[in-house]
């Protein structure tokens, strides 16, 4: 145990999220500027230390590696938790793309005068405090502390214990360059340790306003059931590619191959493949070839299975679960569908709600996908596999979000501001109002109020 | 029990939820224009059937006197049940107003441009199914029916026993005027019965979006405690008025007295007056003087005791628990801030996160307290009273918020709705970006998309 983290152990969680707090009203009170002129120098600083965490990343995969020779961590596991030279260039560059992006706080969402000389503005601000439980890749703490400083939350860590050292050294250089800014707290970062800390953190809601877990699915479900904190979050990624009846038959095949193949562990790779019936003949054999070339396993219903065995392609017969399975692997369901409306009940059934693609040539078709499907991504013509922060343009990822309320699908900076009422008066009271006195006029004025302020959403470029 | 109850106690909540999934996802098909013109069949149906909802109000009121005088009902909740004629045309022209307000679905709240021929909108869109367990007044029914009406979703009503017959006509009528409409489902509301109905409700977290009680702190907290959909509501209301020391005195006094006297019972009334240092031997007597006219009983700090029983006025001493209680009565605890800071510490410590307000002339110290007090509502010059739905010129109100995700505050069609990422390609795969043979180009196009599709998002008259 490093002598920063013996230190953290003595205090309990309860405490590190009121001074977590303590310091998100700090930050509160820097400018836009302010902040990221702390990002820019916490850049410089991860490239400056690029040799430290190296060093700590090398302890990791030492004992990661040996883990792996002892069956007790995967590969997969083992691979994502490397660090080398370029990944610190890249997560120092993607610090600088962060403070790059338009300033989230301050914005004025709504202006609408009540009455003469009383003025309602709906304005964005931080949450406050943020929880992150993540496993394996540190590269996860320098996207999220960027992100965090950038709105103004303080933020909370538990990394896996597969990267303690580098997680370690990662927080110690971010608290050391923001302890180079006076009046900037160096308490605005947290790293926890332990399931135990992780699950005391879920008690806190009076002082942490959001955990967001990301990882296993077993993970996920765990901070859901037990957190008396908002959760947001996505438990897993049962997403689809429906070929409808109007589907150009070139972009089917690319669009279905690239959901599945292209990187078949992540949550919005697609599990089952819809096709309308009408063109499932021309359709599923030259589909189950070019996936059968990437070493994918079929498994369809009885239409599908007996319209490829025509073509002399035996495939395993899909069972109930299938539907409801994602496989994170090359294994794909496959199902004829009657028509649009089946294929939309069948996504509304089975579906996670992440994101699902009609690839369609019928306008209307999409139209309707895309309005009935019920999925905080639809596409047309687009594979899944675009549902990320870094593709949707959002700088960086702070997860993916398959809640509805607040943010939903990958999630950036939005993720991390709400935003209060400021209402401006001269003694105003509502004795005059109910009393019949005076009325109100309710003339929206967020226009005004706009170009007043200098309304900080800038374009993204 | 009606006929129509004793159907529906044939069926589980979880059936219900289900078909009101169903049922959601038709109106999610209708345009806009469809919605209004049934909002405003809805409006005139209620005036309509007007004598049939006071029959059913009389048949509750009797009821409710009976209990009032065997003492087991409060001659408020008696008085909120109320309904009369005038009642009945103010629910119709509420029902009109929200037919009026600007359509919240398919709004672009942003488009970017991926690639060439890869579009991204964030648009919004209803959430499904929304339920709503209130106490008491039966005007809440055509209030939420209609907002949710508006915004597409279904909406599942758990009422007060009391409030039954009142309650059962008003939905009934609801779904007679849906029938009316071809291809408008009458399962788009439905009204619970019973404490054992609302708990199952909140284990529907598959076919229910969101829940939203109204009433006691025990009965949101209760919700808030036991539900696996999300809630949002708001179990107390613990408001501040801060007397700034750059306060205009006469300004001071109309809003302490207004946000504590105007009606006490209600969560937007202030607890806790604050009072800098500096002011507080010119402005405590004048204020204890006004409070005591209207009968408001004072509990002060050591300060506060002192400098009123210099002037002659005795009150009771405040404990520390006063800080944190939520009178809903003529009842005011006082204290003496040393500064804004400790204004603003002891607001961020007791106070709820709903609605707090700061009385100076002073810019510079209304925008410390504005941007640093962790709340929905944070008011310069004006009464807390003002944190209503209606004030705000929302239209209606759905309830108050004080949590920080998704709709905060006086919610009104803003709660009820979430937004969808819709991604238009022409067979866009993963693979040829991560390859590196394109370039994301992430132009940000929204104000393009605004025109284009004719943003709907009008001005509120």
């Amino acid at each position: 145990m490093s002598q920063a983290a013996r230190e953290r152990s003595q205090i309990s969680v309860a405490e590190i999220a009121q001074r977590a707090r303590a310091a998100s009203r700090s930050l509160a009170r820097l400018s836009g500027e302010a902040r990221n002129e702390i990002l820019t120098r916490a850049a410089q600083a991860l490239e400056d230390a690029s040799a430290r965490i190296l060093d700590a990343n090398e302890k990791d995969r030492r004992a990661a590696e040996a883990a792996v020779r002892e069956g007790t961590l995967s590969t997969s596991m083992l691979a994502r938790l490397r660090v080398d030279q370029g990944g610190v260039a890249e997560m120092a560059e993607r610090v600088r793309g962060v403070a790059r992006l338009p300033d989230p706080l301050g914005r004025v969402l709504a202006a609408t005068e009540l009455d003469e000389g009383l003025v309602l503005c709906k304005e964005t601000c931080a949450l406050g405090v943020v929880g992150i439980i993540f496993e394996s890749r540190p590269d996860v703490i320098p996207q999220v502390a960027s992100l965090a400083l950038k709105s103004a939350n303080a933020v909370i860590l538990k990394g896996g214990a597969e990267a303690a050292h580098t997680n370690e050294a990662l927080v110690a250089i971010w608290r050391e360059c923001l302890r180079e800014f006076p009046g900037v707290p160096a308490e605005a970062i947290w790293l926890l340790e332990g399931r135990e800390q992780a699950t005391e953190l879920l008690s806190c809601e009076r002082d942490v306003d959001l955990i967001i877990p990301r990882g296993s699915r077993e993970l996920v479900e765990f901070v859901a059931r037990n957190s008396r904190v908002p959760v947001l979050g996505h438990g897993e990624g049962i997403c689809h590619v429906y070929v409808d009846r109007a589907a150009d038959m070139g972009k089917a095949l690319a669009v279905a191959y690239d959901a599945k193949v292209q990187y078949p562990a992540v949550c919005n790779a697609a599990e089952t493949l819809l096709v309308h019936r009408e063109i499932a003949r021309d359709f599923l054999p030259r589909m189950a070839r070019r996936m059968g070339e990437a070493g994918v396993e079929l498994r369809g219903d009885a239409q599908t299975a007996a319209i490829l065995s025509e073509a002399g392609i035996q495939i395993v017969p899909a069972t109930e679960s299938d539907w409801a399975t994602e496989y994170s692997a090359l294994i794909l369901s496959v199902k004829v569908a009657e028509d649009l409306d089946a294929a939309i009940e069948h996504i509304n059934r089975f579906g996670s709600r992440h994101t699902e693609a009609i690839v369609t040539e019928d306008a209307a078709a999409a139209e309707r996908f895309m309005n009935e499907v019920d999925a905080a991504g639809v596409y047309q013509n687009a594979s899944t596999r675009f549902a990320d922060g870094f593709r949707y343009g959002f700088g960086a990822e702070l997860g993916v979000s398959t809640n509805k309320l607040h943010a939903r699908g990958p999630m950036g900076l939005d993720g991390l501001v709400t935003y209060k009422f400021k209402l401006r008066g001269d003694g105003h009271t509502v004795t005059e109002y109910a009393g019949g006195n005076k009325k109100f006029t309710h003339r929206d004025i967020s226009d005004m109020r706009g170009r007043e302020s200098g309304s900080r959403k800038a374009p993204r470029s």
